[in-house]
């Protein structure tokens, strides 16, 4: 088959013949029809971050595709369905799973990491863990669920627990910020989007912020906040990943506030332990989404309370792929999600 | 001032004049835009359930007004200036309320019942307990958010625990059910609106319902309910107040779901303890709303996530009080929450 | 193998020779220690309660034991190490498992009941599902940890959600029961011990209840319970399994209580659906406890904060487990549980 | 009436004279039976921490003692009764105290520090926050329930949320400390306690802890915990207050786990963004107790579960306050808490 193989970091993908996987009892094999382009990918690629599996290696872990292959063992899927794969496989006996949090699995493997990932004709994935897209949902454009609407899904149920009425700051409007939004006003919260992106901010607003805040035309950011919510944000979701604006998220937060970090960083952040301690704040980081919230989630987009199309802004062919990277790198703020299309 | 008194049981409220209210230092003076017309009141005119204030009283707990005179201790209001009056008052001091349930404070007051309520000209009331109405809000609409809104908000947010993609079986849409049902979709639920008039289902819908089931035409509401869902609802409110509905609920759920009953009735529930064991199952009841909810709820009406104006079908003067209770008594379907303007 | 044979409802077990089982290479072969005499057998023999797996079957499902054999895929167990079994075994796919009630899997096994259990010299059992257990706790009497008292562990835990200072009136003082008072206690909570037989009440008090009522000898339990705490219990939990003694137990709360359902009965229960609306109260049921809890109550016994040893009052030979049985529906206060030695 | 004035920072109490105060009709004048010797007037005294009301001033925050006047308003408390003062008083209005969560509010009033202590022959207080104590406990040693045991209670029922079997490490085995370890141990923790002192941490198995480590003798004391937690601890609870023990606290725990901040520092904590985000970590802070939780902590003191009398390791009459105060300066690994006795 055809696959664009990385064969390490400071080196473009290539678009190579490759060996088309083959399947165990409990495995399928799915004809991808899209895998979605995301900044985890540019950590392996141009930052350096080393892959569990050694390269050449399939990357890509957002897909969507067609069942033309089932194992023995498996009974739930049939040749020719309509299926999305979740980012990250997990082991299913570990004490997190065991106890309702496989999304921090003990030994978690993700596509396009520990195994071959969807930028590429075929994957492979265990039955047990992909899931049914109902029609309703475009098949390419539905791969994004898989992480750019997984993540925020998680994030903003399970971690950030966010209620109608609440308040929620969001930091950072892009490929997942963008879905931190649009998730929070789903679940009844009352968004502020923060972002120094005017065209991102107007965006958000099509998502679902009630209020935008370019934090470069304000004095205060904190300030701001409070004066809008009378007192400060109930919750205060970063989505960026930096020191900065992990920090300033934590600011805008009124007395019992929670601040809840999406965002990845490898750096230290730093925090008043007065404030803390006087003022009963809460951090809690949040980490992917468990495969099991998929259905619920696939009910949400199927029934149009979440946008998936919408958030799919370029299509890339397979052979363009490194395009796609590109546009990635150009942090071009009317670019929300690319697709791949194999 | 001229108001709607209740002499007692069995018959109709007479309109009179009945001295202005004085305000206390804490207090302020209201003059009534707009009270709810609810079934409550029918208990105390049709069935003689016993008010605690003895009549002459002046029913009526669903009001908005604007502030026409202010206590001299009040620092948070001013003439003139449009407020919400929630349907009950708390103490403050009981073990209830001060662990953040107020809504089942020990010695609550509820206007229309222990006080003097707002089917009159002008009503008092605490400045602690009231609350501002913000201009995107219509005043005289704005007042039924004290009741037929507040309650279902409270039942979905903080008993029924409604979060992202659960599936929600709503069952009644009438004033009150309605707006379960709206508040279940805001929550970001997958709502299931159950009632036996096919035009209360088509309102549901635009209510935010994603499916409704007439029970008197389907076979089996349960088995009807589990095959939709894949086994069953997560989650069942019933806001009728009959035992059969409370039961036909919980046969609903799926394993490990939660009934929660928001309907008033006298008589006994009967449930099956094997099943409550051996299922996991979970029951709540849900009373009311916590005043200090209010602002919240208030800020998810201005920025038009739960719709107000649309749930008032009709406006009585305060003269013809009598035959908004006759067509609440009519069981009309077309009807959803009618308002008294004074 | 030595097994005491279940050949259908309405007869004694039966000692035979029945062929050692052999394991699959995920599986282990235990030398059973001691298996706990259990209500749950009585079903199955006195009341022809099916077993899933049809006659001859081995009964038993609270073993513990040592390894003789290990399969080929088993890592983390070897021959001669001393384990604890539990009562019953999860699919780890489902919905329920994946979401951290695996005590509520879809699919589950119990031993002795869709599997063949203890009542034997040896059972077999998956590695993924079995436990050390440390020297401190002796091996035989270690066996009830299983499910004596595991059910009252999650009962406590995770249904009940007792918490320092918490008031937790334990209905019935029988095996189950009496774990539900230790476990109480261990959770910081202020323990009411109800039963109707003294000796049984004075034990209770042995292993933690700050109160006892004999309720034959009061006016009116509920009262009883409302003058001592105050007002009513937090948490009432039923181990006994009658719709009376639930509803008693219902009786006894505060308002917002919550009473937990741990016995087992066939009726239904009839509840005051005004009551469980308008006090807010709460109704949940417990089944017995997720194997991924074992290691934390294994711990809590091997430091001693829970009894065990005193719990086990009485042991008999493989061959005069129908003697057990008899002892089981003698109701003899001074029994606890008893064990079987193969 | 005699107290023990504080006059400004940097200069002992000096013991005066000074106006018995008076009662208005909600309030009761109580003798002071003994007050607790606490940290937090080392703040004022050596370290210039302002005071709400300027000095001349009565500090002291734990106290206990008789009933000697009740103002007109008065029901609940008689003449001659026994009773304890909470360190704080709470507003009841303000959104936090309304939510359950008072210990946080927004306008809290702390004796010897908003308002005249308990240094002195007599204080005052208002009938609503103050509560009856039971003859079971001691009135002098009493008093230290008030900060020393409520604090602890706070944090481990409502912060660190112990349940039974967790692992709790406790850092710091002073007066506070070592009620968090008491208190751990009786919500069914499974405790480690740290502290550079050998005597405090053998001081702390007495109070409940399973084991007891050194960070000065052993190489890695994250290492360490790892090892006996197999994986790292539930939950960590800092009782010191500086960021260096805050961050290694931090250290000790799983993935998933939970830091719980009661240690007051003024300094900025530094923690990994990465691990926090990507082992979904929590770190929540700590402050006092709520008043209303008072009666189930004394409950648990009247019947022992709470250990009391032991914690008092010395008493000063009022006239030797400063040698308290010098003893506190020590850090004298056999003392506990101090009382004074006006």
């Amino acid at each position: 088959m055809k696959a664009a193989i990385f064969h390490g970091p400071h080196q473009s993908l290539r678009i190579e013949d490759y060996p088309t996987p083959t399947i165990k009892p409990h495995e399928v094999l799915v004809k991808v029809a899209a895998c979605g382009v995301c900044h985890t990918d540019l950590h392996y690629i141009d930052h350096g971050v080393p892959t569990f599996k050694k390269p050449p290696l399939i990357l890509g872990h957002e897909a969507s595709g067609t069942v033309t292959q089932v194992g023995n063992d498996v009974k739930n899927f049939k040749e020719g369905e309509r299926v999305l794969l979740p980012a990250v496989l997990t082991c299913g006996t570990c004490d997190y799973c065991r106890t309702g949090r496989e999304n921090i699995c003990q030994t978690m493997t993700m596509f396009g990491n520990n195994i071959d990932g969807a930028y590429a004709e075929y994957v492979v994935a265990p039955a047990k863990d992909i899931f049914h897209l109902p029609p309703e949902i475009p098949l390419a454009e539905g791969c994004i669920i898989a992480d750019a609407i997984s993540t925020p899904y998680h994030a903003v149920k399970s971690r950030a627990e966010v209620r109608p009425g609440d308040t929620v700051v969001v930091f950072g409007c892009g490929g997942v910020g963008i879905n931190v939004v649009q998730m929070a006003a789903v679940a009844g919260g009352v968004v502020i989007a923060v972002d120094i992106s005017d065209r991102k901010l107007e965006r958000a607003q099509q998502f679902g912020a009630t209020r935008t805040i370019n934090p470069t035309k304000v004095e205060n950011l904190g300030k701001e906040v409070k004066k809008l919510t009378g007192g400060g944000a109930d919750i205060a979701i970063e989505a960026i990943g930096k020191p900065q604006t992990i920090e300033a998220a934590f600011g805008t937060l009124r007395k019992g506030g929670r601040l809840v970090v999406v965002g990845y960083s490898t750096e230290d952040i730093k925090l008043s332990a007065a404030k803390i301690m006087y003022f009963e704040m809460e951090v809690r980081g949040s980490l992917g989404c468990r495969p099991v919230d998929y259905p619920r989630l696939i009910e949400l987009c199927r029934i149009g309370k979440i946008k998936v199309k919408e958030l799919v802004t370029q299509k890339f062919p397979l052979e363009q792929i490194n395009d796609a990277f590109d546009l990635l790198r150009s942090h071009d703020e009317n670019a929300l999600r690319s697709i791949v299309i194999p």
